[in-house]
C-alpha cells in the first residue's frame, strides 16, 4: 500500500535526482567523480547541501570531524536521518548522497513540528578512501573515534589529525532516539523481487583472511606432474571451495610466486572475504573452509599458512524502529553502512532503494525516479510512525 | 656395463667439479652466480676455459657471436661437443658448464687422433637472460641468427648488435658430422630410476598461450552468489583442468583485476605452458584445454579470450648418433637445450646427468662426482663409437 506512488509527489523525487546530479559534478578530478574526506570537493559539497538545508528551515553546523548536520525543531531527543557525502573514486551519484537527499526531501514535507528534533546528517567519510579508516564520519558520532587515527597519513603525507576541526570526542551524541538511513541497495535483490524499496534486517558480519599455500617452485618442463607441489593448483581448489561454501564468499585477490610462465608456482596467496547476516553461519563457513584448505594442503604435500581471521560481527537493525518503515520486503545488507556504527549508540534502521543491475561504485549507478518517490513517501510516513 | 664407474678415473670427475666450482665464482654480482651474454663475467669465464682448452692441446677461438670454440685434430668433418657457459640469475654451477667441462675431460683422455676433428664449444648464450633471445649462442652456428636480434636492447639500453664481434652469418657451420651435449637433467627422472645418466630421446615441443576470462566485477558483499560472473572462479577451474590434462602442463602466472579483497574478480588472465615429446599428443591436449576453457566460460556466462597458441615443435635427437652413447636408459627433455637448435643442421644427441632432487636454476643444483665420472666414461666411449 505505501509502495503505491502518488503522482503529485513526483516532483520531490525529481528534485532529489537533480540534487544528486549537482553533487555528482563536485569532484576532486575532472571527468570522474571522487570526493574524499577533508578535500576542497567535500567542502564545496557541504556548502551546497547546507544551502538546501537552510532553505528548508534547518539550522546548519559541521561537527569536529566535518559531518554536515542540519537540525529542525526542538526537544531533548533527536531523530537523526542521513547517509554520507563522500564517494569512492570513479563513483556513481547515489551511493551516499541519495540517502541525504531523500532525508532532506522528507523533512521539507513536514508541515508541523514533530515531538522531537530531526537532524539530517551528511557524514564526512564512510568509504575510507583517503585514510583507510572505517566510518571516520559516523564513528565519532557514536563515540568511537579511535585516537590512533589522528596520526594516519594519506598518500601525500597529510595527517588526518590536521584535518580535524576540534576534538572528535565533542562529536559524540547521547541525545539520539534513533538513526534512519536510506541507501541504494548496491545489489540486485530488490530488482529481482520487483520491489522499489526494502527494509534492511541486518548488516552482514564479515570474516577476512589471507591464506597462503607454500609448495615448491620448479621447472615447468622438467618436473613430472606427479612430482609437483604446485601452490597455485592448491589455491585453485580453495577458490572453488569458497565459491561453493554456501555463504557470500569471495576470493578477490590471488598472488603467485615466482609468477613466470615456465615456473611451477611455489607460493600462492589468496584473500578471503566471507559475509553472512548470521554470525554463527559465517563462522561455521570459515571453519569449514579452513579445514578444507588444510585437507587440500595435506593431500598435495604443500604448506598452509592461515595466520588468522579478522571477525566483524553482524549488526542487527532495530526491530521496533524498522517496523516504522511500514514496508514488508526485508533483506540483509552485504555491504557496511554508517547505520552499523550508529547502531552501537541508538536504535538504527535502514531502507534500501532498488538500483539498476545492482551496480554500484561505478558511474553506471542508476536509480529510477519512481523508486526514489516511493522512498521519500516511506520516509515521510516513517517520521510520523516513530 | 658402461655405467660401472672405474675407480682409477675418479680424478677426472673431481677435476670437472673443481672447474665447475671455479667457473661458479665468476659472476656479474657478488654473492650469487649470474653470467649474461656479452658481460665481463662471460669474458673472464671464456678466458679461464680457453686456458684449459689450450692446455689440452686445442686451438681456441671465439666466433662472431662470442661462442668459445676449442678444436683438436684435422679433417673436413667436425664432431662438436659442448653446452653453454652463460647462466640464469642466482644460478647453480652445473647448468651448462658441466657439459662443457665433461666434453673437455673426454677430449683430454684422447690418446690418438680421431678420423675427424673434435671441437668443444662453450655457447655464449642459451638462457637468453639479457635480451630475451632463444639460443643466441647456438642459433648462428646453425645458420639461424635472426637479423632483428641486432636491434634488441637490454635493460640498460645496450644494443645486442654492439656486442657482436662480426657478422653472425660467419658463425654458421656446414662441416659438422654431429653435435653431442652432456647436461644435467634438471628433473628427477634419473634419480627416481636410480640411474646416473640417460640418453635424451627428444626435446619436448612446447605450446604457450595467454588465456583470459572476462566476467563482471562486483561488490563482494552485495552481489548474490548465483548472480556472479566470477572470472577467477573460471580460471581456477582451468588451472585444475591443466593439471589433469595428461601432459606436462603448467599455469605459472595468474593475474586478477581489479584484485581487491572486497571485489569479485572481473578479469582473470593465466599463462599456459604445455609440453610433450610427441607433438600430436601436445596439440591434442591444447585443443582439449581450449574446449574445456570454452565450456567453463559458457557455463559461467563469462567471456573467453584465447588469442592464439605459440607452437614450438619437438626436436627428436638423432637415433644413430644417440646409439653411440651405449646407454640403455632413455628419457625426453622437458627443457630446451642448444641441441634443439643444432639438430636443424647436424645429427644431435644429448646425455643427461642425474642431479639431486631435480633442482636446477638454483644455487642448490648438485651432481654426484661418481655420476660425472660415468658421464665422462660414456662420452669417451661415444667418441670412439661415432
Amino acid at each position: 500500500m505505501v509502495l503505491q506512488h502518488v503522482p503529485g509527489q513526483l516532483s520531490d523525487a525529481a528534485k532529489v535526482l537533480e540534487r544528486c546530479a549537482a553533487l555528482g559534478e563536485i569532484s576532486e578530478e575532472d571527468g570522474l567523480l571522487v570526493r574524499r574526506y577533508g578535500t576542497d570537493a567535500m567542502r564545496r559539497a557541504n556548502e551546497l547541501v547546507a544551502g538546501w538545508m537552510r532553505a528548508a528551515g534547518m539550522t546548519v553546523r559541521e561537527d569536529a570531524v566535518g559531518n554536515l548536520i542540519g537540525r529542525l525543531g526542538d526537544g531533548d531527543r533527536t531523530l537523526m536521518l542521513g547517509s554520507h557525502l563522500d564517494t569512492v573514486r570513479d563513483a556513481g551519484r547515489y551511493d551516499g548522497p541519495l540517502g541525504v537527499m531523500v532525508a532532506l526531501a522528507a523533512v521539507e514535507r513536514l508541515a508541523a513540528p514533530l515531538p522531537f528534533a530531526v537532524e539530517v546528517v551528511g557524514f564526512a567519510d564512510e568509504e575510507g578512501l583517503r585514510f583507510g579508516t572505517a566510518y571516520l564520519g559516523s564513528a565519532p558520532v557514536a563515540g568511537r573515534f579511535d585516537p590512533a587515527w589522528a596520526d594516519l597519513r594519506d598518500a601525500d603525507g597529510v595527517r588526518l589529525g590536521d584535518l580535524l576541526r576540534g576534538d572528535p570526542a565533542t562529536a559524540a551524541r547521547d541525545d539520539l532516539l534513533g538513526y534512519a538511513e536510506v541507501h541504494i541497495e548496491q545489489g540486485p535483490v530488490l530488482e529481482r523481487l520487483g520491489e522499489p524499496v526494502g527494509v534492511v534486517t541486518a548488516i552482514a558480519g564479515q570474516s577476512h583472511a589471507t591464506v597462503r599455500f607454500d609448495g615448491e617452485a620448479g621447472h615447468a618442463g622438467t618436473v613430472p606432474m606427479d612430482a609437483r607441489r604446485d601452490a597455485l593448483a592448491a589455491a585453485a581448489e580453495l577458490v572453488l571451495a569458497v565459491e561453493a561454501a554456501g555463504v557470500t564468499a569471495t576470493v578477490g585477490r590471488i598472488d603467485v610466486e615466482p609468477g613466470a610462465r615456465n615456473v611451477i608456482p611455489g607460493r600462492a596467496t589468496v584473500s578471503l572475504d566471507v559475509r553472512d547476516p548470521d554470525d554463527a553461519t559465517r563462522r561455521d563457513a570459515v571453519r569449514a573452509l579452513h579445514a578444507r584448505a588444510q585437507e587440500i594442503a595435506d593431500r598435495r604435500g604443500v604448506g598452509l599458512a592461515w595466520p588468522g581471521t579478522a571477525d566483524f560481527p553482524a549488526v542487527a537493525m532495530d526491530e521496533r524502529l524498522s517496523a516504522a518503515w511500514g514496508v514488508a520486503t526485508r533483506l540483509p545488507s552485504g555491504a557496511g553502512h554508517d547505520a552499523a556504527t550508529m547502531a552501537a549508540v541508538t536504535p538504527a534502521a535502514m531502507l534500501f532503494v532498488r538500483c539498476r543491475g545492482g551496480i554500484s561504485h561505478n558511474p553506471a549507478e542508476s536509480v529510477e525516479e519512481a523508486d526514489v518517490a516511493v522512498a521519500i513517501d516511506v520516509l515521510e510516513r516513517f517520521l510520523h510512525a516513530v
